[in-house]
This record gives structure tokens, C-alpha cells and sequence, in this order.
């Protein structure tokens, strides 16, 4: 670590041309401006059909917290040359802004705004990148998890991964975001201490090792844990680590809970056969079993397939690094800004990638739910001054083939944006853990089956309203005549 | 976040059976016999031909400081059910262990050990996760960059990745990495504080998008910020962000320094090549081009293989997530362990897997460096008492077809393992960060072509002494001898 700087805070943890366009933005003036950025992502994670929002907790801490410190700003002075005056106005920024976000355990969908920032230009400028950071991974482990869960069903699903997770905070704030996308436990004790996690886990291969045989480390370790789940694959699992632990359990009797074995190693799906005919012929029938060792949702598909009989999954490296897919691309849009004039203009962003293009205006994302099967019909994004609740009936448009259209009528339009922040004050309840993983279990019921396969799921539907898709359409007019004009002009 | 517990300390920062084995240890009076674990990872990572060791410094922090809060104790009973005596032997654990370790910047290849830990049994098991937690993830990042780096070659390579990072922890201690692989700068100004890395970065879209146009978004940004670097894809590349930025750097003349333009979308390799000769034309034949946009080593060989003009890259999201393999997997295994007479015996783990099969005993690694043209010949990891500097030629055998070998003379056997904490004390003097990237370089600089290739590297050599080797099929042996012994039991 740099000597010099010892302290440490949030402030600085954002990229350095946040710091360098707010310096623009104060030197010119507008700085205070009111500007609005969405949140969102462009596509799914892991082909998947939906995603499960996570984050919000620790960007609301963030927010709440954010605030450059001495050290902060004496290193911006000393080793990156920025001048007393500018530092004099980033000393007293707070966060100041209004936040409309989706809640933890929400169902989001690509392009749509998750959380909504209106801040002043250069508040809202200076937290975007910590946001992201936040939002992306959390939101993304949640979503592995939930595949992950739709897989196990009501089998015990167990996060095991901090040995592998990209360092410590992605193991703790990972396994609290398994936790809301349905995971029951985490092998993590911070996470059960910081977030009121149940905590699982009994014993490693190096306790047998320092014993030198399972029969004594068995023995020994249920002494003092009478529910006793032995590990049983160190020297060989069907021929050692069974017949020990089975040995163990006669003579320990009803002293203890001869509650599991587990299987780290090896073909699993027919050790877990052998096993169970094992245990069952020895009278512990409700012995479960659980498995890890690299497992994801393809691999427990297939063990299943295989008729593999495991009670109970722990899941480590592919779960806590999202293996597959390591990142989500969320994005963070200006879509519309204060002008001089006082009066919110739209912006836009074009680019050389299609996909890249923003949406405009300040928006608002309705969940349309079929009164009559409570099934969602897809999301609807609209203006924030339309009132899709109050329409009799709705036009919904094929998200890909947009000729292909259907009207929805006897429907409720849920705003699925709560308040958060207004004007830098809190004003949201934040919920427990587990009312956030019930109100994503409950998400889910809603949505058709088609949407929730781990593999080609349907593509939901996301529509823009009329007004919000033409205001997008007369915004990439107007930015492609600015374009055109330049390039005449040039010719000139 | 837990409303009861809310400080917060990295000794819980473990999985809940390292606290069950050792309760099982302590109540069995075995938790202070000496104990030696290994950490090592069984194959490198994105096929790579070397792995660069990092984690050490954040190691180190945390053997220093790791105890056991008022709070976490009280999670421990209250939560789950720990009983006082056991905790009141836990309040005063500390780290009392040695620890011999290669120090960052060191190459590391497959089954070597990194870090040796020897330490009561007890303290040793209680820090596996963090230790491999930090090492796995720090590891991975310095060896994707210096793989992105050996691409980039002279030009310059910055990590840009803090958005799309799995969280905080990851994006300040994975730009750490990065400059330790090679990498000169980061987006992130709290790394650039903590860790002394100098910082880069400009300004975003969303500037653009604030002032509606790019010409007056210039102007502003460059009265502020006298060393110009232009975004230029917000709206057009070649028709409007380059010249806009040409148009604002003649008018502003000698008053700047228009330093670069920065591409972020669309084709990089015809944008950059058009872009150039638009400012060799404008007479900024100095002025550079960077691009950013999911780059990682394949892209920018391919990008280089089109003859693009691209001075300085970004690199974000491949790099920061180690994006196609997003997990390192060090393990941390029991090697050796004093018996009831004192006497240190060595163990093994045995599997189902092969490949899962332990390597018994104290041991050190060696880096055999031929004299004669200074480049190593493979690294040699021989028992502890062994002296192979001292030999005059040493046999190495290949890697896989151990039946092909050589023999190696004149050569220097470099002890790779540094001694830094001495019965809990640090005796370790901890280099500056630009150190550790120089060693890096320095030690890639005595490694062969062959191995450092990012495609299909050739294997580099890493032979056990004979014996090493011996040692461990005596321990195999023993132990499969254990397990038929229990079949044969059963069978009677």
C-alpha cells in the first residue's frame, strides 16, 4: 500500500474522467444542472431468460456515504495536480440526487432501466462507476444463482465459493446475491454474520489427513458435532470413506444425527447410486447426500438425468464467478439534461454498434399482468407522464419481429420503479434478506415456464410505448442531421 | 446488512468447517501441533505457459491483523451455537506461523508449491480461504495482463475494467495485478491512491451528450484540461468526432496539447487507420490514437494483423474478469504433520480424480538457470534437506513422457521460496509496486519464446526430485495399502 495515503474511501473508486468531466462541468458552470442517466444492460446473461436484480442495498450505503475525504483530496492535489479551487467545490459534494430503482429480487429484463438517477450533472456523473460496479455483479450472480436453483429445485442448494471468488467482497456480496436469486446457505461465516445467511459446512480432506484414517477423524469430530455429515472421498469413496462413516454412525448410535456424507470427487452420479444402496442397506435411509466439485447447471442436469441420487448441491467456482459469462454489461445513459433555459431536454447516444444506441426521456418500466391467469404478458417501458394503468387495452409488440403485435386487455400495468432517494433523503424501508428472496421466488411464479428453461428459453417481451419509441426515432433524426450537417459543411 | 452485527473483520472471513475442524482439534488438545500446507494450482490458467504470483502484499495484511472480534464471537455463540469454552480459545487466535512464499512478480508454474505454511494446525486450517481467496484472484489478473501485455508489446496498456469488476475488492486489488502483469496505468483513482499506480482517463459520452455537441464539448473539456485526449465515437466517428476534434485542436493551437483520440466502438482496425491519416493530414502526426472496447489478446493480435493505428489500448472487462477463464484454482493442502512424538510426518490426499493427488513432504522450488545463456531450464522441486545447488548436474525429466530426459550442467538453482513470517513475526520487507513489475519482467525476460507464446505455448518444465518422486509413491502406497486393508475387512 502507498504509505502516504493510508486512509480509504468510496469516493475515489470510480474512474478518473468522472473526476475530469466534472471539472468541466464546474469550471463552465453546470455542474448543478439536473440531469436524469438510466441504468441498464443490453442483453441477458448466460442466454438466460430473465435476469434477477441485486445491488440495491449497497449502492443505496453508497450513496448515503459517499464523500471525499482529506486524504482523497490531498492526493488529487499532490500526485494528480488538481487545483485548490476545484477541490475546494468536490470537498462539499454529497449525494444530493432522486433514485427511482427497481427493488432487490425484481425480474429485469434487457433495455430496461433499473434504477433512474436525477441528480445534478456532476453528482450523478461521480457515482456512475461505482454504481455499475455494484449492479453488474451482484445482479449477475443472482441471476447464475437463479438458474441454478430452477435446476435443483426444492433440493438444498448451498453457495461454497469463496476460495475461488474474485476476492472478498465478490465472496460475501456474491453469496448474498446467490442468496436472493434462491440459494438456501453459503459456506461463508462473514456473509452469515454481515447478512444473516444460514451457514453450512462440516469438516475438509485435511482433517482425515491429520488424523491419517477416517475411522479416527470421524470419531473424533462427532464428539463435539452430533450432526455429523462426513466427507468421505479422501482415500476412496465407495471402498474407504462409506464404509467408515457407516462404521462410525453403528457404534456412535442415537448419540449423534448421522445426517449426510459428501462426495467431492470422482463420477458422481455413480458413487451417489453405490452410496445410497450403501447407506440404505446399513438402516440410514435418511442420511442424505450431498455433492460438489465443479458443478454448474449443466452438470447437476445431467446428473440428475443420470438418476444420481444427491439430496443436496454445493456450488462453488462456476456460481460465485459466473463462470460462463464473468460479467454483466450494464451501462449507465444520459437521457436527459437541464438547459439553460431551465426546461429537461432528451439526449442521445448513437454509435457505430446498433445496439449501442440509447433511448431517450425519463422512462418508466410497467410489469403488464394478466388479471385473469396472473401471468405476465411482458414489460412495457412508457414516458413518465403516460398512465399505461389507465388504458382499457394495450398493443404489444413481437420484441424481434415488431410487425407481429398483440393487444392485452384486462390487465394490471405494475410500475415496478420504487422511490428510493429524493433529493438525497432516504425514503425507502429497506426489506430483510429473505422478504427479498420470497419477493424473487414470487417474480418468478409470474412468469410463464417458456421464459424460466436454462436452455433456448423464450424471448420475453419488452416493449416502448408509442410516444417512447418515437421520441426515440425523432432524437436519432435530429442527431443524424447534426452528423449530416458536418460533414456538408466540411465538404464545403 | 445484519442490524446486530454490524463491525466487520476477516476472521470470519473463512468457511464454517474450517471453525468445526478446528473446534475438533482443540477439543482433541491436537490444535498446536505443527502443521505444513502447501498452496498451489493444478493447471495454469487460458492455456497459458506461466502464471504470475500476486497476493502476497494483501496476504500478508491480513495474517497481521486476523482475530476474532467481541462481535464475531458473539455471532459465533448466539447465531450459531458455539459454546464458551471453544470461543474463549478462539478470542486468542493469531497468526504465530511461518510462512515461506515466491514473492509477487514471480513465475509460477502447475504443482509448485507458492506458499508454504507452516503453523499450529489450528491457525493454519482457520486461514485457507482467505489466503486462497486472495491468491486465486490476484494470481489469475497478473497473468491475463501480462498475456495482454506480451500482445501489446511496447505500447502502452491500461485496465479499464472497474465497472464491469465482480465488485469493489476485485477492481482495485485486479488493477494491482494488472500493473504487476505489465499494464502502466488504471482508470481507477482509488487504486491509483492506495497502490501508487499512475492514472489515466479523460472524459465519456455522456459529456458529449450534455453540451448536444461535440465541438462545444471540446472547448469546454480543453480549457481545463490542457493535454487533450478526444472521445470520438458519440455520434460519428469519421464524420464528426474526428473532425470536431481536429477543428477544436487548430483553433486552440499551441495553447493544448491534442495528445490523442480515444475510439470506443465500431470497426477499431478501419476507424483507426482512417482516423490517422485524417490527423497526419491535419499535421497532428504525434497526436495518438487509444482504443477501448471488450479488447483482450486475441483482439488486438488480430487488430495489429490489419495493420491498425492504434497507439495505446483500454482494456476493461476480459482483463479485469479474466474474462474466458474467470477462476484460478490454487488449492491448499496438508503436506506434512507432527505426530504424538513430535515427529513431522508427511500425508497425502489420495482420489478419484488423479490429478487430485497431493504431493507429500516440505519441499522447495528451484529455478534451474543455465549460466551460459542465462534462460531457465525448467524449475526442479526437490524435499526440503535436498542441496541441488550443489550438484553438478542435474537430471530433468519431461514433464509428460517422463521417459525422455536431460541433464543439466553449469546451471544456477535459484531457491524460489523467501522466508516472510518467522513464528508469526513478519521478516519480510515488502517492495515498492514498480519493483514488483520490473521483477515481473525481468523474470519473463530469462523465460524462452516458447513458453511465453499466447497461443499453443510448449509446456516448460517442472520435474520432482528423485526423492520427491520417491517420497510420494511411498505415501501413495501406504495409503491405497490402507484402504484394501478395509476392503478386505469388510469382505470378511
Amino acid at each position: 500500500m502507498n504509505s502516504k495515503y493510508k486512509d480509504d474511501s468510496l469516493a475515489l473508486h470510480t474512474d478518473l474522467y468522472q473526476i475530469n468531466m466534472t471539472e468541466t462541468y464546474w469550471e463552465d458552470g453546470i455542474h448543478n444542472k439536473k440531469a436524469v442517466f438510466d441504468v441498464y444492460f443490453r442483453s441477458l446473461p448466460f442466454n438466460n431468460g430473465y435476469a434477477v436484480f441485486a445491488g440495491l442495498e449497497r449502492v443505496i450505503d453508497y450513496l448515503q456515504n459517499v464523500e471525499f475525504t482529506t486524504s482523497d483530496l490531498t492526493y488529487l492535489r499532490d500526485e494528480l495536480g488538481y487545483e485548490e479551487d476545484y477541490l475546494a467545490y468536490l470537498k462539499d459534494v454529497r449525494f444530493t440526487g432522486t433514485v427511482h430503482s427497481m427493488v432487490e429480487g425484481e425480474l429485469v429484463f434487457a433495455n430496461e432501466p433499473i434504477l433512474r438517477i436525477e441528480a445534478p450533472l456532476a453528482e450523478a456523473q461521480l457515482i456512475e462507476t461505482a454504481v455499475l460496479n455494484i449492479v453488474n455483479y451482484q445482479t449477475l450472480i443472482a441471476t447464475k444463482a437463479s438458474r441454478i436453483k430452477q435446476v435443483i429445485g426444492d433440493q438444498t442448494a448451498m453457495e461454497f465459493g469463496t476460495r475461488r471468488a474474485q476476492e472478498m467482497d465478490a465472496a460475501i456480496w456474491g453469496t448474498r446475491a446467490a442468496y436472493i436469486g434462491g440459494f438456501e446457505a453459503t459456506s461463508n461465516v462473514r456473509a452469515g454474520k454481515l447478512f444473516g445467511i444460514p451457514v453450512a459446512g462440516t469438516h475438509a480432506h485435511s482433517m482425515i489427513q491429520a488424523y491419517r484414517d477416517e475411522y479416527s477423524a470421524f470419531h473424533k469430530y462427532a464428539r463435539r458435532h452430533k450432526d455429523c455429515v462426513f466427507l468421505v472421498d479422501t482415500y476412496d469413496t465407495l471402498k474407504s470413506g462409506v464404509p467408515n462413516a457407516i462404521k462410525v454412525a453403528k457404534e456412535l448410535g442415537d448419540t449423534i444425527n448421522f445426517s449426510g456424507i459428501r462426495l467431492d470427487s470422482g463420477d458422481l452420479a455413480y458413487l451417489s447410486k453405490e452410496a445410497r444402496k450403501m447407506l440404505d442397506e446399513a438402516g440410514f435411509k435418511s442420511t442424505k447426500i450431498i455433492a460438489s466439485n465443479d458443478l454448474d447447471e449443466a452438470t447437476i442436469i445431467n446428473l440428475k438425468a443420470q438418476g444420481a441420487k444427491i439430496d443436496a448441491w454445493g456450488i462453488g467456482t462456476k456460481l460465485i464467478t459466473a463462470f460462463d459469462q464473468p460479467a454483466l454489461g450494464a451501462v449507465y445513459k444520459l437521457v436527459s439534461i437541464e438547459d439553460n433555459n431551465g426546461v429537461m431536454v432528451d439526449t442521445i447516444k448513437i454509435s457505430g454498434n446498433p445496439e449501442k444506441v440509447t433511448t431517450p426521456g425519463l422512462k418508466k418500466v410497467y410489469r403488464i399482468v394478466n388479471k385473469l391467469n396472473n401471468k405476465a404478458e411482458g414489460d412495457y417501458i412508457a414516458l413518465e407522464h403516460e398512465k399505461p394503468e389507465d388504458e382499457e387495452r394495450l398493443k404489444m409488440f413481437h420484441p424481434v419481429h415488431t410487425h407481429i403485435s398483440k393487444f392485452v386487455t384486462n390487465f394490471e400495468a405494475r410500475n415496478l420503479h420504487t422511490t428510493i432517494f429524493e433529493n438525497g433523503k432516504l425514503v425507502y424501508v429497506l426489506p430483510e434478506l429473505y422478504e427479498i428472496q420470497r419477493l424473487a421466488k414470487e417474480n418468478l411464479a409470474i412468469l410463464w415456464d417458456e421464459y424460466k428453461r436454462t436452455m433456448m428459453p423464450e424471448q420475453y417481451p419488452v416493449d416502448l410505448s408509442q410516444l417512447c419509441w418515437d421520441n426515440k426515432m425523432k432524437n436519432i433524426s435530429e442527431a443524424q442531421k447534426k452528423v449530416a450537417g458536418i460533414t456538408s459543411a466540411k465538404k464545403k
